[in-house]
């Protein structure tokens, strides 16, 4: 048996980046734009950062990039997924804070200028302006010889809401019912361990893919290569969770029925740590596992601890919501995300999430 | 006497550059936004992109990073510089529409984390939000080390602006007076080809700067070396257009008085002519040129027009205004921008930048 293989393993160094974070964080100082007007920061409890006020609005930025899901486009020199991705990891951050996207730009550096490339990356940036039904409001390539060898995307949301209906996880209670909504397979997080596992067995992205990718219905080339499944695009939660923040708010006056959102991206579960300073998160009934999960656990022979703490397995977004109300509500997702399902609850037994999965099992992010 | 240098010598093919940008728009569809909805695309005659709209009002992004002036940096490990002029290169931009910049989120994307890096480009990004008056309100930090093989920064602003206030180019007329504000110096652009002539003569960034860099009661070190003059931050315009945009609408209830501004960054003199279809550009009185032009124009050979169209020669913003108001407006500028001053005007005998230096004539840009 092979060793077992971890993040760490693939060459991220989890602490050192934490420690980078912090002299960052620790040199940035308070905002000079002083409360009540344009501009002010607005501190939420969870410590998301962010939202900023706006008169009778706040306004939320958002800014991620595609990572190394993007060394696999490159490779197999197929872009159409990428600006989903890049547009997919910032609106879906906009909408954990009940904030509804409405523009976007991206940030292209290359190592020079590829008509190929370009064109490939706007088709797949205008498609997922569509998906998440946002205006491109601008965009800056960069060619950038000495520093970038191949293709890096990245971009910036910007999302409003309501001044008071921000979703900062405040009204998190024992016995709130954990909605979860399904991801569309990896997503762009913890590719670098994709990569790693792939390297090790030897497999090339234009392998065919040595697993029955069929899953959940999903529409897939008669004879997927690896790449078809791994740069499947990061699903973009526009569309159901605006709905539901419209709905609630319409029917309801407020979106307060929402108590917590999380994108399951890198840290995975863990995330969902910090929505609440001690509330705990048990899952019962895990969403479906895609079947490039257990392919990626055995070959890289995972635990299931590394796996979802680096993946979601399944998991896109997970909605904390007020228990009287949780199957109305899931009703209403699942007119936009027919495979929407309780996955299970908050509780008041320490600051962990715990899982179906003994294993599963994490005290912090 | 050496060859002739120029941009395109330096590794930057323009035209590579306008193919790759042209083939990103194309692919590009409409919003679906519809007019009158919150981010619903503004569409300003001079092909200005990032208004969009909000209520009362329109917000602006703007996106870019620092490029290749950061090799320097991150070579003589110094990075104190490079989060002001990522904060400048798009607050100066929104400014240019008549926006006031209120956040900031910035992207770096390096090999590997090391504190030392985050934390001088942390230190640099708040001093940064100070000087722009914005708050930051986010940011991402990427390892990639198969992308980048030393540090990116790039970065996103938002501003806002009252719904009738967009400064489009479109109320321009001959006679309007052309004010100029002064550059700090090189800003960020131009620095691929700063790079080659540098490398031409055979000198390192911390060699003693081979000229006399003693300008305009400029602060510098005693025994300045090179990279203290390439690295001087790219000047940040927010306090003197801010200002006078509140002083504008206070004193005369609109800022119509003002007909155009630009930010002279990649193309010089002549990104005057984007902001009108047919006007023209007569700069009469350029503002004196900081030595490390004059040094890089002998050094590399560099014709007259080459210089103006690859560097902003002393000459950092251009405000177009009503002939009527110029002196006014003039001395109100100097409170915050004591060099500013009247360098030309606008006239109608075609669409062309032309200078007291018959050489430096542009019909494109």
């Amino acid at each position: 048996m092979s060793d077992p293989m971890d993040y760490a393993s693939s060459g991220v160094d989890i602490d050192l980046e934490g420690a980078a974070v912090a002299s960052l964080i620790g040199s940035l100082q308070r905002s000079t734009r002083k409360p009540g007007t344009p501009g002010a920061p607005v501190d939420l409890p969870g410590g998301f950062g962010g939202l900023i006020e706006f008169g009778n609005h706040l306004l939320a930025l958002a800014t991620d990039g595609v990572g190394s899901k993007l060394q696999i486009a490159t490779e197999v020199k197929d872009w159409s997924s990428v600006g989903i991705d890049c547009m997919a990891m910032n609106v879906n951050d906009l909408l954990c804070v009940g904030a509804e996207p409405i523009a976007f730009v991206d940030y292209i550096a290359v190592p020079k200028p590829d008509p190929e490339v370009h064109a490939a990356v706007g088709a797949s940036l205008a498609k997922a302006c569509e998906l998440a039904n946002v205006t491109l409001a601008g965009g800056e390539t960069a060619s950038l010889p000495g520093i970038v060898t191949e293709l890096d995307l990245s971009g910036t949301a910007l999302g409003f809401l309501d001044k008071d209906s921000a979703i900062t996880g405040e009204r998190l209670q024992a016995g709130d019912v954990l909605i979860g909504l399904p991801s569309s397979g990896i997503h762009s997080n913890g590719f670098s361990l994709v990569r790693s596992i792939i390297g090790r067995v030897g497999l090339g992205y234009t392998d065919q893919c040595p697993f029955d990718a069929h899953f959940d219905g999903r529409s897939l080339p008669e004879q997927p290569v690896l790449s078809d499944i791994l740069l499947i695009p990061t699903k973009i939660y526009c569309e159901p969770i605006v709905k539901l923040l419209q709905h609630l708010k319409s029917t309801q006056g407020s979106v307060h029925a929402l108590h917590g959102i999380a994108h399951i991206t890198g840290g995975g579960l863990s995330n969902l740590l910090r929505l609440h300073g001690h509330l705990g998160w048990h899952i019962d009934t895990p969403m479906p596992i895609p079947p490039e999960f257990t392919w990626l656990q055995q070959a890289g022979n995972v635990t299931d601890l590394e796996m979802h703490r680096t993946f979601n397995m399944g998991l896109g977004m997970v909605l904390a919501v007020e228990r009287e109300q949780a199957d109305a509500i899931l009703e209403f997702i699942k007119t936009y995300e027919s495979n929407a399902a309780i996955i299970g609850a908050v509780h008041d037994n320490g600051h962990k999430v715990t899982h179906q999965n003994p294993d599963v099992f994490f005290e912090h992010y």
